[in-house]
């Protein structure tokens, strides 16, 4: 039994690791679009199979220690719980790679505003990332509660870009591409908070075991 | 045995009922589009506490079926895939609401083109979903396989929409609003057919035993 714990902590290592990446990858994208530097936007790129190979390992981990160790109670919902959290981990690997993409294809164009809010919600969603990991290692059912609260203010923030930039293609049909390109990122970074709150969701589920999702449904 | 292999059978139904669910709800959302009816797209949105009902039970049942049956082996295999194939099913009811919100806010609009590529691209995810549950259904893994064909033509209809509403939209600055949300439609429309791929690769995954997730590892 001492082994299946060095196992589950081994788990636990590779997701904090992939966490790692991927909050890593966010954080170079949005440097790289908000001082134009292509060279961070490139290593994002080219380090998106790293993520992939993790995200691959840590399922066929927990795939073997279910099969092996045939865990039950706490040990199965961790169990379960690393395989939704390494999902969510790799999308958001996945949108960084997206934002990395549209801020190579801005590269070429004046910076369009709103480069104050898109840097606003980046570091937003960063920290709901942060948190929701960290709730998760430390098995923190209120600091996941926290990340579950941040969801309306990214909300907010990406409608008050979007009003932006409309207003700006408006005035300026020239920079059309350059204002959809932020929109999708204001909106990519948007989702990685989704799939932070997703994580939040998992970490209350495996700690108290009670299904926070889709918490509309307890009020019908 | 007996009765778990009663149980898997079950936990299959309730997938297949749980894709036909999301099935319907694609395509309303896209008639309701379409045919500027504002009922349908109203209907998406009503059902959506039903899918996540659905979500939440498959998953009480997959969880429950690991720490019960304790399976090894194809069956083990079954459940993660169940507990994968939830999820992307899930997600694809959101992005089916989506469509059915950006069509309501374009009920007051005239329609903009391109009323003839979208719901092209809306048939052929809606294809490819249907393809990836039936080779689950029947442990397929040349249709699934099929599947993963599809992805570089949604791709490609997604692009031609893209470029065929921004050129709209500098002839025309008074439909941005509405080509916006028709850029956004086709991009949830295709994120439909990512999850379809993801099925489908956890379907051959779940057959053959060999993940074809991430293949540009393999030539690396």
């Amino acid at each position: 039994m001492r082994h299946f714990t060095i196992e589950l902590e081994e788990l636990n290592q590779k997701l904090l690791q992939m966490g790692g990446l991927v909050e890593s990858a966010i954080h170079r994208a949005v440097r790289s679009l908000v001082e134009q530097d292509r060279s961070l936007a490139e290593e994002v790129i080219r380090d998106e199979p790293a993520v992939n190979r993790m995200e691959m390992e840590i399922d066929g981990l927990a795939t073997r220690l279910l099969a092996l160790r045939q865990p039950v109670a706490r040990d199965l919902r961790l169990l379960t719980a690393a395989l939704k959290i390494n999902t969510d981990l790799e999308r958001i690997g996945d949108l960084a790679v997206h934002v990395a993409e549209r801020s190579l294809s801005l590269m070429h164009h004046p910076l369009v505003k709103p480069m104050t809010d898109i840097p606003k919600i980046a570091s937003l969603v960063q920290s709901m990332l942060l948190k929701c990991l960290d709730a998760f290692v430390r098995s923190d059912a209120d600091l996941a509660h926290s990340v579950l609260l941040s969801d309306d203010e990214v909300d907010a923030l990406r409608d008050s870009i979007y009003a932006e930039l409309l207003e700006i293609m408006q005035r300026d049909p020239s920079v059309l591409t350059a204002a959809i390109d932020l929109i999708f990122i204001a909106r990519n970074l948007e989702r990685i908070g989704d799939h932070a709150t997703n994580i939040a969701e998992d970490v209350v589920f495996l700690v108290k075991g009670i299904d926070v999702r889709h918490k509309a449904l307890e009020s019908q």
